[in-house]
């Protein structure tokens, strides 16, 4: 059926009015824009006001020990809390996750001991009914989980070979496309939904009545997001009608995610380019002025500023704030070599100059080398000025995602409403090398972990002995990773499905199947010392190999050596493969990302000494980097190193911390003229990780093997 | 590993010392008893005085309309209530389903409308907040199931082609092996699971993930078994050291089942012989006199009767009390032709003497031509005085499922601990061969419920046509009937699993798949008429056959008339291979029954003229009895019609209500000297049989095609 709304008067139509196709709307209607910035107005006086009393709020939170409020006996829902205000008087955009400002709803879908504990530890008590019935009658995820796991599995999670998993807290990294709320309106959007459960297979195996299940479950979430709505007085059954109410829209639908889910990243997607149609369309109509329109934005971008979880104090001990990762994508450049550059993409840049700088919502400039100079410039301007841009290659996600994807978290790209991804944390593969050499037994514990393997039991390492050991430890690695991924999303879909998220999805979802590695320079470089220096064994009195000595010189990762790049190269392609031959839950892909920012450190603690010289606890380099001041060669060396890991080894990300001093890559300006554009990950929150918080965790809450002790690490 | 605990003194060892396997201890140890039943004691002192109180309290039921007291804020699950107990001392056989004798416990696993209705029609309020949270936090098994069913099955639904289906209570037709508690003691029980979870499939596809929860929620029902019983005064960890004990652990493996479950069956399984071994060690020990034993034997049975679940004042109109179907198993004969009679099959039909008749326990004989005479003859005493005694054919049940096999419900055999049943309620063919006429249109409403098939529109059958069409229409109905019952297993596992009574089973359970039929002998009459003599076809002014006229006389099912009963034999072999042609959940066997007891007064009020002569709305005869009648040569012409049905095509039973009148079958006690054994279905409870309520219900209760209107229905 091709729909035709009156608001969507003066817009030209395509596949979008026939289809629910937001990128469709976009491609036919939105408005490049290859100026500069001086068409952006400062804040309102309104802005300026109500921002006062968010900082005043914020402060109050500080001085409360980092929370101001919590829910102890309301379960959030999209319609549990009643509407909630800063000041109504001077919000153009509205909307709280609880009935006041920086009140942290109570979620334990994910597990009733961490939200008990993140209450607890903030001296807050739980209703204790309410202990009981998400103990006794509401199984959560944890608790799934857990019942599942198997030993090996426990003994892998306590040995911290793989760790950070999504098994007590919300896996995040789902995108709803919020978008869609306000281009549609509720109703399309639910009959849409029901069309598609009236074409679900009709003979009823497992799938199809899960399946069917789970759109009954996002029809219902979706008149929940309209009940929501009606209780700020909006009636979201239909299409926004202009900016103002775009935005609103928009935010209801993130707002209803965030009500529901406590993810470890609850991304908003791709919103700019997309707002900017109407707001080309109030201008034209002399609707909205450019002042109105950026009052709405600062508006809303305040609102993704208030978004709060309960968490734990560890949680606020590790980081500056609590990220939630509500990352924007902004810019890139479309299949047709069209650039999504619009006044909107300066619009929510200019909130960090209007608001100053902010860590959330994380905003992410997919760059391109054919992005315009006016906007290249004005990102240097506001990364030089607040440091809270985040920078990803566009140009390389292009090609296997489209153009019509967003970041969740921090670099996991989907395309919006079509993709998602099973989070699945980091397998240590610095560990599994002294696994393979030890035999399976834990090089800090004594502990047999792995496989009784045989250990090598040489004085001097022999690098084909070596690799063979390795390639079966990481074999063994891979599989109780893969199976504990499984067990983690089969529990999740049946103890804490994302109703309104996958409400914001196509029926038909491409999910990735995301794994992790840690430790990569520290295993490349390993392997290049045994192939090319000798390294020798020193063991304890078990026999253990507890460290290693390096007799002479060997290539390290990082100056554009393919000796040893190529071994980095090879054990991500190895690992990759052996993930590859394991049932994946749900017909997922598996991917993998190199990615620790903070948690590399961790990592390093919890491994023994390593065949590259690095002592026991030393921390590992962060993500793809290689080793710290072992890259001596330059950065261009450097970067080249990270730049021959495979993409397609690695789908899910690349990172590469990387610290830029004035002059290091020539004239002041030229890395905006785009001829480098590798994927630099420059956190926003100074360096933080969703994940990396329960890696941490990990090691205050040790696992001893019971299931009621395991639940809540 | 083999074990020996002291309980065990005197009983010969076996398999069963080693695995669990409660068959192997009953056939090292059991004593046949051949004698009659003199040594039987009457009720002591202390069972009268009880029993009197048990009387007192049922008066008191009766008198407050049917429910004493209901629980409306405490959630039933093995340790949700305090000790009960009638009159702690006088009962030998302790255990309550709540504090308090009679008191009706709340179970909203199965659907939260039925069980607020249940309280509200008897005058009692659940608590708001449980409501909520079965409302919003924890789905049912009811709300599961509708948001999976498609409209067509909604529709088949209301139009009562296919009903009585467990969608909105407890499946029920699982019977734990209770005997394993008192055997093994509840320690060996759990390390036994714990064996079973460790040797579950490695590689973590969902359906092993699935098991390994399910066997540490298991786990976990049996470490509330053991609590349940400490906070009675009893530790059941270990085995059960005497009669009483063991009576006593049996019951609360037992209790806890229907504390766990409000099942549409919760029977009891094979207990007596299993029980004698203790008796026979306490007597040969002087342990217990013969009056102690029956008094142990008359307080459990005591316990028995008060069994009782929260339902709708619908169900105690349709019967005299509320059926739970507590069905012992009795006597049969083991595969070596050793019968399983001991003395306490005696003492089990004793308490209907001491005690009086009651319908439950349902005590159900399982009748062989090589049972002793003098236990048929007691038999027969016992059913004639108290008319409380169902028979079904053992000789034939052994065939399929051994000698250690027990009923469910009244008719459904499954071996103990090694089958369950997934129960699926019946189809009614009588009214699908009026959709083949009218091409899928339903003859009293007039809609278009079945697939657009091509009607027939002679004037007169044809019976080749019909046939076909009939044959089709079948087809249809198998799949969209087969289906709703995936849905209805796939739900009620995930959110009414019965913890207690799987953990009472083996690791790999055999499943059937249970579909039933009714309508049988007016399709076989129907089809012969049609074949035989001339139907002409009545049509209303849309052309929708609305009646029909016989001209000439047809054969009918009933006389041993090989013509039409091979129509009957065909209508259940082709209908059971098109259900065959099905997907059935969790890789479940297939069977069907024919099996309306009462219900088939409902399926003939729901059904239009049919073209064997019978009236709109006549009742069809129960289950595969000739219709009322038109059986004219004599009983045993029309046991033969029945007994020509072939049992492996309706292998979870075939019921014929069959009264006899002295002399019908010979001289007085000819019937039990062997040589009739059919499968009469002598109901205890006066014809009823629990699915039959909801038949009922779904006409007070129509099913308006939207799902919150649905559940409860």
């Amino acid at each position: 059926m091709i729909y035709n709304f009156e608001q969507w008067r003066g817009f030209e139509s395509g596949t979008w009015t026939r289809d629910i196709n937001v990128r469709s709307f976009i491609r036919h209607n939105y408005t490049r824009y290859d100026g500069d910035e001086s068409f952006l107005t400062p804040p309102t006086k309104t802005t300026e006001a109500l921002w006062e009393q968010v900082l005043a709020l914020f402060k109050a939170e500080r001085e409360a020990g980092g929370v101001l409020d919590m829910d102890t006996s309301v379960v959030s829902t999209i319609t549990s809390h009643a509407p909630g205000y800063i000041d109504k008087s001077l919000e153009k955009i509205v909307g709280l996750q609880t009935e006041k400002p920086l009140k942290r709803a109570f979620m334990p879908y994910g597990g009733i001991r961490v939200a008990e504990r993140a209450c607890a530890d903030n001296g807050y008590t739980i209703d204790p009914q309410l202990k009981e019935f998400f103990t006794t009658h509401r199984k959560t995820h944890n608790a799934g989980v857990f019942d599942a796991y198997t030993p090996e599995m426990r003994a892998c999670r306590n040995s911290h070979i793989i760790t950070g998993l999504p098994d007590s807290y919300g896996r995040g990294r789902i995108i709803g496309d919020y978008r869609r709320v306000a281009l549609y309106g509720v109703d399309r959007l639910i009959a849409d939904k029901q069309e598609q459960k009236e074409t679900t297979r009709s003979a009823m195996y497992e799938q199809v009545i899960r399946e069917r299940e789970e759109l009954s479950e996002q029809i219902r979430a979706l008149e929940d997001l309209k009940k929501m709505a009606a209780s700020y007085g909006f009636d979201i059954s239909l299409p926004a009608s202009d900016t103002k109410e775009a935005i609103q829209w928009l935010y209801f639908g993130y707002l209803a995610a965030v009500k529901e889910q406590n993810g470890a990243a609850m991304s908003l997607g791709r919103t700019s380019t997309f707002l900017d149609i109407y707001a080309e369309r109030d201008l034209r109509e002399g609707r909205y002025t450019e002042e109105e329109i950026q009052e709405f934005v600062d508006h809303f971008i305040m609102k993704l500023r208030m978004v709060k979880f309960a968490r734990t104090p560890e949680y606020n001990a590790l980081f500056s704030g609590d990220p939630q990762w509500v990352t924007e994508s902004i810019a890139g450049v479309g299949i047709d070599g069209r650039h999504f550059v619009t006044k909107m993409s300066f619009r929510y840049l200019h909130t960090l100059s209007n608001l100053g700088p902010a860590p959330e919502p994380n905003m992410t400039v997919l760059w391109s080398v054919n992005l315009p100079l006016a906007f290249k410039r004005y990102c240097a301007r506001i990364s030089i000025e607040t440091s809270s841009v985040q920078y990803e290659n566009d140009d390389m996600m292009r090609i296997t995602h489209g153009d019509d994807y967003a970041i969740a978290c921090c670099v996991s790209s989907m395309r919006l409403g079509k993709e998602m991804q099973f989070f699945g944390a980091r397998a240590n593969l610095a560990k599994c090398l002294l696994y393979a050499i030890n035999g399976g037994v834990d090089e800090i514990s004594g502990k047999q972990i792995g496989p009784r393997y045989r250990p090598i039991t040489s004085e001097y390492l022999d690098f084909d002995e070596v690799m063979r050991a390795y390639d079966d430890m990481m074999r063994w690695l891979a599989g109780v990773y893969v199976d504990m991924l499984n067990i983690i999303h089969y529990m999740h879909d049946k103890y804490c499905y994302e109703k309104i998220q996958m409400a914001l999805h196509d029926k038909n979802v491409t999910r990735w199947f995301a794994t992790g590695i840690a430790g990569l320079s520290v295993v490349a470089d390993s392997l290049s010392a045994i192939k090319y220096a000798k390294v020798r064994v020193i063991r304890d009195e078990n026999g253990l190999a507890k460290s290693y000595e390096v007799e002479g010189d060997f290539p390290k990762y990082g100056n554009d050596d393919d000796r040893v790049d190529s071994l980095a190269y090879e054990v991500i392609h190895r690992f990759m493969a052996h993930i590859r031959k394991k049932h994946t839950y749900r017909e997922s892909i598996p991917t993998t990302s190199i990615l620790t920012i903070t948690s590399n450190v961790v990592y390093g603690k919890h491994t023994g000494a390593t065949p590259d010289g690095r002592a026991a606890g030393i921390a590992f380099a962060p993500g793809a980097n290689p080793m710290h001041g072992r890259d001596t060669h330059g950065a261009v060396a450097s970067l080249s190193s990270v730049a021959k890991l495979h993409f397609l080894d690695a789908q899910d990300g690349i990172s590469n911390t990387f610290s830029i001093i004035p002059g290091a890559l020539g004239k002041d300006d030229q890395v905006f003229a785009g001829d480098i554009a590798v994927d630099l990950d420059a956190c926003p929150t100074g360096g933080c990780y969703a994940p990396t918080l329960f890696e941490d965790l990990d090691t205050d809450h040790k696992d001893d093997g019971e299931p009621t002790d395991s639940i809540g690490n």
